[in-house]
């Protein structure tokens, strides 16, 4: 189905499109075969994650020089960026920000809906097509579920569309997220994630970076998932199912030491205790699943630890020091994802590419 | 008078410069016979006005190509400017914020005195003068009548002035939203826009849009202005005054539908409650006074149809799709307006002209 | 001590760093014989001020064309910029953010911690870790004393350490307005402040301006200072004892008439009673230490009065337009002290210095 056809169906109603499986609606937000907006994780294939990695690898080694940071600078230096962001995150916020401002993108910024049309009585929608009449992209997180998606197909009904990029919306949907959390697994692995077992810690009920990572896993062969949590926050069980019709090999415990100690990859998280509707993260007893200074001696020699961040008392601050300690690169593997991923909404890859 | 000599005898006393008429202050505001600081609608004559709109055109041709925005990006990559926006104001800010960036000028901003020195007990003048030590524009929005026009007053008098350019300074100035109106016309009429009637709907009383256009409407032969509005919101008499004085034709109803379907322009507004001393709007009756798809119908197949934005109920959203819906190509009209406003302040207006 | 050693017996512990007196520490802030974190005034002698003002001065020229500032404007195109500011202060947040964009410099901007991962229950010492993450730089304003330095500490214990500008923290350390201070009276003594009399009035018990100042001068041969305050904010006594044991006279007197007279520099600060405990400033007249339009008569001709900004009563309005009233002046001159003072922890400041 081509993209007009797909918009002359459903481009009249907002819920009918909400309600399609996500593999139905990817055509409208693709541009000649090319993602335009990026709204979930689900828009990524093996091809495109790769093609993303090899193109921040690129973008990273070229910046590390002057006249390879003033070159990629330029590439998109007639472009403007609209990141709306309307709930608290400094960190995807200015992983973005510096993101646009490494392929010298100019940026403004709306971090304060007070500071909005909204309180004249605007509709979020009209507010969001004002932004985009000024910019070339629009980077959103929203805490409404599907509001950045709503965004995006309302941009593509208009005469004057521009990407969407969505940075966090709701509780499921952070495909920038995923797409850092795989590259850092590429760069520690040496590209090769294959045959890797990952475990993931914490709150993977309701943490979505774990539900996310998990999904991603159908595009390596033979990765092993081990899933180490108190029993109130064990993995959803649509998760459990993607992974069995998918033939992703799992499985569940609440022995952290054991657990840990066979991973390649040990996935650390968060209580995600915002989510709580009477407090009831209170009541779980999650202190032996922190990852402490003397666990350093019980997982492998070539294993790396991860975190979204930000971290609580889940990981001891002494154990930063360990080059296994992976968390502070993977934050920063974020930056240049983005960076990668921006260049490819605007066609302007290939010029990294072709760099030597 | 020229510029030293108006200074000479009233640079001592505001209270006596801002009762004079604006017609003695505005030598006071220009350079070399060139706008400096754009205060008023009233510094804004035909062959001002023109020039806008030409650069205007000409910036938004150039700038669809890379090569064209990164000439347009060097013109004064070598200034800088400060927003100053102390009232809720995102669409009129970004609006300027993007004019800037495509002219190159780095920008810093202001929007919530509560990060200022105005909590350690400055003046509102002196916090103002310092920002004006670290740029080369000064772009105010500001809630106390006349604080913009008395922030270049007080440039004027320092070894060190920079142009002020008002955004919305209390009720009445908002000099950009006039230029982009009439561009907006002009645009939409192919530069002619003697002998066209515009009709004016909603709170005529209040707005300062409505007031602003009909002031301008002098410069253009044989206009004729509709006022729509319940009584409540009728056209105040300063500026049906001025009409009748300038010999421009206009006439009064409360019949919408009537009013409408004459129009080459219809101007609707929304009710400026924020104004509203005892909740009085909330008594009128404003149903009738609304855009809705049916109306596509009675209006003329080459009318166009404006709105300053925000919008409430005015205008229903499947307007919006109709190509006589003209409202989001006015705010975008908004940018580029204002991007050759200050490509004219800074005298760099004919490096765009010269270009083919 | 070399800085590796130095860091090995003390990365360990900060409370055991903090605790070295400062002389100890400045290796640890500099690389290869160049100031990397600008954390104290006691980092900066005699020879590195006067380079600092070379380059501003030379910096101020070159950008008075276009051609030069676009020159200036590549310097450091290829570097990004972190402002954190969790405390009120326009003034020096501008400053850098518009010294930043004069080397062309990139920057990202927080100015509120309740936009921050704080509130998902981060420790600050993460929170600064991610932003720096990101770029090249942090320039902080911090109210907890001691925090700024604590972050470039750690900083330097990462594998990725950005510089730190201290831009005020607590309540004794703001290096670089002291030396913009210095570079105002470098400028208006024609590169001479040896033989001078500098006159520092007003809340000189809590003033950081005056306490930076008066320690500096111990840079420059046979200046004298007199100190005119109430009893009550009389300057303390270890600056005192600082100023017996370098032999550099001083005087205190509570005559503002007579100290202002034999003046060279008139140093005027305000009172600072945001760090009152129990309102004790409101109990103290000061209406006798301040500087009205009559004393331009008293004080010697070619005298210049400065003042830290903002300002309340300290200074009568009208004095502004005295050509020796040199405080906006030195406002200016911050900007510009603080663009070399980058452009030297950057290293290319022998470029600026090249240039004709």
């Amino acid at each position: 189905m081509d993209r007009t056809s797909l918009m002359t169906g459903i481009e009249k109603d907002w819920n009918k499109f909400l309600s399609l499986p996500i593999s139905e609606k990817l055509p409208y937000f693709e541009r000649d075969g090319r993602i335009y907006d990026c709204l979930f994780a689900q828009q990524l294939d093996r091809k495109s994650l790769t093609h993303i990695f090899e193109i921040a690898d690129k973008l990273r080694t070229m910046t590390k020089k002057k006249e390879g940071m003033d070159f990629v600078n330029s590439l998109l230096s007639h472009k403007k960026a609209m990141l709306y962001f309307v709930q608290p995150s400094t960190r995807t916020f200015l992983s973005f920000l510096n993101a646009c401002h490494i392929l010298g993108i100019k940026t403004g910024e709306i971090r304060d809906t007070s500071t909005s049309s909204e309180l004249k009585g605007e509709t979020p929608e009209d507010t969001v097509r004002t932004f985009s009449s000024y910019v070339d992209m629009i980077i959103m997180r929203h805490p409404t579920p599907n509001f950045v998606e709503k965004t995006a197909w309302l941009m593509n009904k208009t005469n004057r569309p521009v990407p969407v990029i969505n940075g966090g919306s709701g509780k499921d949907q952070h495909p920038t997220q995923a797409i850092l959390d795989v590259y850092t697994l590429y760069r520690s692995f040496n590209s090769e994630i294959e045959n890797k077992t990952i475990a993931m810690v914490g709150d993977l009920k309701r943490g979505r970076t774990v539900r996310s990572l998990s999904y991603l896993m159908k595009n390596y062969k033979n990765v092993k998932l081990i899933f180490i949590s108190p029993k109130e926050f064990a993995m959803e069980s649509d998760i459990l199912e993607f992974l069995k019709k998918h033939n992703i090999s799992y499985y569940e415990t609440d022995n952290f030491e054991e657990g840990i100690s066979q991973a390649d990859a040990i996935y650390m998280t968060r209580i995600q205790d915002e989510h709580d509707k009477n407090g009831e993260s209170k009541k779980v007893d999650i202190s032996s699943f922190e990852f402490k200074q003397k666990h350093l001696d019980i997982i492998k020699k070539t294993a790396i630890i991860m975190h979204p961040l930000p971290r609580r008392s889940e990981i001891e601050i002494s154990v930063d020091e360990d080059p296994r300690a992976m968390y502070w690169r993977q934050e920063r593997n974020g930056m240049w994802a983005r960076a990668a991923l921006i260049s490819i909404i605007f066609g302007v890859d290939h010029k990294v590419a072709a760099l030597k």
